[in-house]
């Protein structure tokens, strides 16, 4: 098992399509090669921004190739799965890390909700996590699966040798904070929601895993280094102004608000696919107004 | 599009798996030739208790071979659709007609929940029934899913020459009679939710999808029987005899609960996959004496 | 103790203020009178509907006087009390008593929602109906209250000999038929949502406290007495018919609806006192339009 | 109307009651004479741990003399207020002004949830601010209210020169900052959730209003002054040291586990009035468990 840490910055990147919804790797490699100067940790691919759960199995797999040849080795690849069978979660991560997936990123099952006791999910994960040939992150993603990992379970899955860490998106401040309290610091705490990612750090996160991070790197680097250097008047005046920015690409518009967002920074975007619908050009222009609110972006012309 | 007419009682059955959770096939067979004499209007195949998010893309096709092979032409084959993308849906209903399904019932995606606007859920369904080669019984279950269809999306939806019919498993009495209020006779209404059957025959509903249909089919014919030939009496008493019974194969014990009501009747149950469990020793026995309690089981020793 | 047997219509009656939003004890006896002609049981008085937690005790004390002067002996005069503390509800409780109230229609202690244990409710309700001097009305309210009553606990509660039955308004048909399976037929159930009403005495409920039926007495008084003469097609009928009248008056547009439907129908309806707001134009000629829609009003012109 | 300087450390008292739920004022008073010496901004009088919504009106007023009697004049004494009505809300706080209260601490109307719109809240709040004699700390909590004022009510509200800040006790970090984000600098915010305290003083809230802080004063100070000193390694080790502490006398055992601490540091605790139940002795030792493991009260013996 490697070993690998997991923190900084990360973008949990979105899935391109063309304008017919076919995946488009060529869009998919150039948007990462961008991205690769913009100092972050890793990536995040196949996550619930990369529309894992819109992908054939097929086409998961083709996206991780296609990721893993644009991804410099230095840079954690963090391949996200988001299956609802222990055997099948196993098969994927086998081939995700045939594939070159530094890490693989793990939801809670979730279809039968109300069976996903804790003494499930930790069997769950552990057996997973036996079986794993990479690390594993948990993800903790109640607003998408409605199962939320309580901090206990997270606790007593911290010490198994191949979880590492956890991704908690639930903006959950006391969730988060337990999971700090009871955890070693070995363990990874990653932020995965705008709201909790300053108030994280300094609760003592390792870092985060933003999509707002993929269309305001700077922002978010400067304040992950503001927190390092103690900079906190800095980071709070950043966080607060991320706050709408960071709306406007998960919670407002959802995946078509982050990839409308992309385009304005230069990236390719492109449409979700469906159920989910492109931003409209209405959306579009209230996306480009936030940004310019929040000056976050000096380089954007109103 | 072949006129089907969806009514009557139809339970969604359980997928068995060997005791290495692998597929039964043969399992599945028997059982079916066995429910074959029960008095079913037809089944319901990889629905939520048939387990359809555990099995993978070729075990799911392998499924629908064998219930073509065991269902008598004259039952309705109704094939359960969980998926997520639009096309990834079509795909999948044009393989399962191609495999003999006579019906897809097909739940709102929803991983993006809150993305799941009536607006998108409308344009989602009916694509998918523009494409379906067979009728469509939407499947509301916002229990499993967080995503409840409103009713006046239903009423629309129910327009469509493709769409047939829902199952309504929210159990939620008030959605129910709505779409009783708003739709048309032709468009069939089954119940899902056991606490709902006899209620919502009264009030017009067409038939019902029960999970407790697989263990109790005497009982619930009763009830519908009572209900056409109008003895209410009857129909109560039973319908508040199955409460429990219906609640130990769903929301008590889950699947592994309505696997082990399975032996009880002589049926081949098995494990469910994980990271649901098996039934204790414990749950079985509490099972057999709910069971026995509600004394719809005179064949049962104590 | 007194023998009251609690069935049959019973409209939850509103509370008139006048345009200063003050008590107008004459308007509420002069609609009283109206309703006593319309074939009711009898009427809960300062339930959620009379807006209890508006008034200042004082006020609760007149308007229980003012109802016991217009309410013929041979109806029910039922006073809602919605206290947090055990002692200060039976107090209230004594002095509605004194004042003439025949029953107690009584919540579920709320404000501290997450120590409401079923432990402490059956305490709390049993302490209760040992000092009260009437008999109680359990009242379920969850929309409101936040607390639901467990179907277990009431089962408990009917064993109390003060405790005559319960006011279910949660709408939730599984908690409902498990109330009616777990206790006595002495035990009266009264449905409090009028999606439920219907499908509810179908299950074996005794009467129905409905807020529409201060506006629409004559189509529930039918579904009650054609659900008794086995009549259930009509029922149906008109059960379906009367859910966007029910809606408009409850959960649509709040008491505010139910004040301005009242003016429909010739009774003193008047503002609701703040926070909550007058129906404005626009909400009164919509409810006109729903009340015409139904067909359930002839003497309503377009 | 007074200029107050609502922040600091302000700790909502529990209302004392003697072994028989009588009010026990002199236990009240010599209570807060300890409290005088320990470092607090000022008092929360009768708010939710106050125990509001069980006392009479009667017993209110007594309490709030007892309390001005008790208060020294350069300590806040905020009085709260959980009433339905915006008539008798105002009402209320007249006579909390004339008894000498300096802030009024008012929750949002709650009982008819859904009627809660921002425009009514809108309403009620400027309604209650325009007639209130002395200045008003709004009050979000939501965990007990079911109504969550919103981020953008709060700062339209925040222009009303009564309206001095806002309690957030919702423990919505989301939330919660947008408050900050867009409410002025002279708008003060004042964390009501232990678990938010750390987080919200680093992202520029002005204060904290904490049940926890009646039993753990010396960590609280110490975290308040860690933030003003720029220290946060030290802030973040007492804050998640303070998570079970705080959990322990709130969410885990309500007011009877704040009182039976309260016993614990040397104070009278006493029972809280039904439904609430006196903590038992298993709770009472776990609490003291807590306390020890917590390491944050060296003066309690093992």
């Amino acid at each position: 098992m490697s070993e690998v840490d997991i923190q900084g910055l990360i973008p949990p990147v979105p899935t391109p399509f063309d304008e017919r919804e076919e995946l488009a790797l060529d869009r998919f490699k150039s948007n990462l090669q961008r991205w690769n100067t913009c100092g972050f940790s890793g990536y995040v691919v196949l996550g619930s921004n990369g529309e894992f759960v819109h992908l054939t199995e097929h086409e998961r797999l083709s996206a991780l190739e296609a990721a893993r040849d644009a991804i410099p080795t230095d840079l954690l690849f963090i391949a996200g799965c988001s299956l609802q069978s222990t055997t099948e979660t196993i098969g994927y991560l086998k081939q995700a890390a045939r594939l070159g997936a530094d890490v693989a990123l793990v939801n809670a099952p979730f279809y039968y909700k109300n069976a996903m006791t804790p003494a499930r999910l930790l069997a769950h994960f552990r057996c997973v996590a036996d079986e794993s040939p990479i690390p594993i992150l948990l993800y903790n993603v109640p607003q998408f699966t409605g199962v939320a990992i309580p901090a206990q379970t997270v606790a007593q899955l911290a010490e198994h040798p191949h979880i590492r860490g956890i991704k908690d998106s639930s903006g959950d401040i006391d969730a988060l904070s337990n999971v700090l309290r009871l955890t070693p610091e070995s363990f990874r705490v990653l932020i995965g929601s705008a709201s909790a990612f300053f108030p994280g750090l300094v609760l003592g996160a390792h870092g985060a895993v933003l999509a707002v991070a993929a269309v305001a790197w700077e922002a978010c680097l400067e304040i992950l280094n503001a927190v390092q250097w103690q900079r906190p008047q800095r980071a709070k005046d950043l966080a607060l102004r991320l706050l709408p920015v960071a709306a406007a690409v998960t919670t407002q518009f959802d995946i078509a608000g982050l990839k409308a967002a992309l385009e304005l920074r230069g990236f390719y975007g492109g449409p979700p696919r469906s159920p989910l619908t492109p931003a409209t050009n209405e959306t579009q222009a209230e996306i480009r107004r936030i940004f310019l609110a929040s000056e976050l972006f000096p380089e954007l012309e109103p």
